[in-house]
């Protein structure tokens, strides 16, 4: 009688008319925040899931994918990453792959959605290991563009976390061309940034928008997909950069900076090996 | 982009091919007694409901009419009904009906998971509204059946407020001719005892074994069914009786009935009209 | 692995958030034509049906239980229906129900739609019957209120047979008291009309401003409500009468006038204890 | 109200709990051989589908992504292909993929279903593109295990085009290290072999089943892993060498194979550095 599909499910739609149905194994929060309807759930298959306004946006099992494959590629092609941003990212994950490069003196990770953050540290401890009490990261509840106008600073990467371009209200002004002028502003001059752009295969006229909008901004631009899972599509990433190109990296060299930098042992999915397949694994597009 | 299928739902099955989607607004209790999984959780457009191992048994917005239909048709065709049996109805929304007679002297309620019982006592207060603690209520905590063959006492009335017949294998034993047998022989003389029966269009097959066990036990028996909206089908009841027949009561018996017992005005779906029409809509069969 | 729920399905939405998914087991048709989506296909367990936008109007189990709700409440409460009006019904089910009284002289069916009549001819035999072809049925395709507004002829019984109204937009004006006071004009001084009404259940805000329409122009309104299982729900139903009142025949009246125009004998749910029923069933809100 | 999902449907599982819900346009065709339930359809912007057993097989805009990862891994990993068998690939797109190199001089494609052909030949002229008609071009109807055990012939490369691992009984054997015994029998000495492997992420158990028995008759094993859309998740396949490694060649060396067979121009995803990248790609793992 598929009883497998019985019970409690979470619906999500990956496309303008795909959708998923993943079996819950129990709630741990189910509440709207000022910005969005969070559930943290455990999903049978997945583990502790993240889920923003009825799309996953983590789950335990393939995390570390998103957030080795969001992170590793622009902090490896940056000869000396001291100084990280990072706007969105929640979960704490993203800091915590940043945390893990020693030639790291500071993050400062811009969220708007201060609830979600208590949220995060709360129930998704196997995401955050700790990043948060971290000394070298600067937690700041904020809208992040508002941060990027005013900062002060100058970042040597900058690393967008964000819900998708097509997605709610709250993220689109972070994938326009004026944003990534600001971003620019706030970089070093060797400075890169990444963005996660949702589906390329799916979307992909917002995808050529955020491309489009990056290429305005940035002399060197590298595109890049992973799937994710739990997200039912190979999740894109777009780097800007304004004088390194991860593409031009052999095995060695990351290879070295992997371990120079302490990150060596300490990755599942990023490897010397698997930035060279990332950077040459066609553009899904429909 | 169908928003409102997005998010957390409940899936269930309601016949051997035929599935339904019911968005869950909050998830209250997820968790798996000796006997079966409950999830108590508030429901778009139903509240609070109770779903056990997958299928929603009763919700706030219509447990009114199942638990009204099961009740009332037997407990109005006894002329005098003091003594009363209920077994399962975790709920206690059954017991809350049974005790609006006022010829009720005692009602012995059996289920066989007490912890399914102290989960509605907590979170479905406006199923059960305090009638655990009625003085004329008594709550027993074993199997039905055990409890059946071992009784001294004899009820007046007996209702069988089960998972479905076609359900899990805890509740099957309760819908054969050999229980029903024992449970005739706990009824007085002149009682009567109602079982629901699941769906008769869904699962005719079994629910023409279910009939007919009756008929072999019981001089006369009474089938009706109704719509129960969150069940997706309209619910099949089963009435064995000793002697008096339901089905020939009049608008006016019944409507003296209820006002001497001091049910009237007590009651949303059951009334004098109510029990003309149950009596003669047509059973549904595939 | 669930295997019941795998391959074709019909997913259709039956309140404003619950969902019903019932499996296809072969698809005789789709298309769209001027006015709708049509699907005709056979779906497993209720075998050949009818889907419009997406919503199951009949399928071969059940129509009979719709069909004869919808046609015999009101052609019996009427003392010699001769001169019958219906207004949509493209499946040929309804003019089969009306044209089964022998005391019918005339009936119009008026559907906007001649490509879904068409397709419901070649592929719906087992509705219609070959009731187009009855020397006593006149088919019309045009718009049912253009008609109503320019015919001369006076009906006594007006059958509205329309998709939801809270479905599509051109049913909606089907359902408006301007509407119902033109069929009052078409109507003969003690003709009555019925209409199908959606769910007062899921939709009770639309319901109220239909019946509340119908309240407007007749002296006698009769609401009753039946399950049909391809639905998802109880279909309601609206009668709207100069003169008569269905709801005042007795069993023995009902009985007399089936047998004198040779309706008995060829129906399958209603009957004269399905008429009393129907007429004291309460009407389900949520 | 959703009206996206509403409609026709496919639904297929790509995980042991996870559930695909993909809109159907149109069905060309749905039948049941004497070997699985076939459904050619249109979906909803994958195009003109198979799917089989209601599992997605290929559908119009991703299939080339699926076929050429499975043909050209190991067709340029051969010095010169000449001699080639397909065992399933009903679609003819495999046969399409190994046609295009003019090194090849004969190939065989050994499927099982024979009505299954005769539908892909009729109505998935996008995918076989004539391929049946080449003069080079051999398809028997025939059990592939059979074939194998009795032909005399000797291969450069065999191409193992099934469904899934832990489908329908009827593939399974042709997963079984006795199977791969089989086919390197008949492998010229420095012959290569390439299975599909259905999912490692979803099915790690079965896959490393299936890789093991790989890794039992054959020195050389290399994995890779592409994520194709319509699945719903990485596909994964196994290469079995006697004697070349695909992983050890450049992109320079690919690149010249590829202009030299006169492949070049005349692929989608498959290129010199996407050779590259699959030999890299991580294996997802739960």
């Amino acid at each position: 009688m598929g009883s497998e599909i019985l019970g409690l499910s979470i619906i999500q739609t990956f496309s303008p008319r795909d959708y998923m149905i993943i079996k819950v194994e129990s709630v741990i929060a189910i509440t709207k925040t000022k910005y969005q309807e969070v559930i943290i759930a455990d999903l049978k298959g997945y583990g502790r899931a993240l889920v923003l306004d009825g799309l996953i946006q983590s789950t335990e099992v393939d995390e570390y994918i998103y957030h080795e494959s969001l992170v590793h590629p622009v902090m490896i092609a940056h000869p000396n990453p001291e100084r990280v941003l990072i706007i969105g990212g929640g979960e704490g994950a993203t800091l915590r792959e940043v945390l893990k490069y020693n030639t790291v003196r500071k993050v400062t990770m811009v969220d708007i959605d201060g609830e979600l953050i208590e949220l995060c540290k709360k129930y998704l401890k196997s995401y955050h290991q700790g990043a948060f009490d971290d000394p070298r990261a600067e937690v700041l509840i904020m809208n992040g563009r508002e941060y990027v106008e005013k900062t002060q600073e100058k970042f040597d990467v900058a690393i967008l976390d964000l819900t998708d371009p097509y997605g709610p209200e709250i993220s689109k002004a972070l994938y326009s061309q004026e944003f990534y002028e600001k971003i620019y502003k706030i970089l070093k001059d060797d400075g890169l940034m990444v963005t996660q752009a949702g589906s390329s295969f799916y979307f992909e006229k917002v995808y050529d928008y955020v491309l489009n909008n990056v290429k305005q901004v940035f002399p060197v631009v590298v595109e890049y997909n992973v799937w994710i899972p739990s997200f039912g599509y190979a999740c894109n990433f777009i780097i800007g950069s304004k004088k390194y190109n991860p593409k031009t990296l052999s095995v060695n060299e990351v290879e070295e900076r992997l371990s120079k930098r302490g990150v060596r042992g300490k990755l599942r999915f990023y490897s010397a090996t698997t930035h060279i397949s990332l950077m040459y694994l066609p553009i899904y597009r429909a």
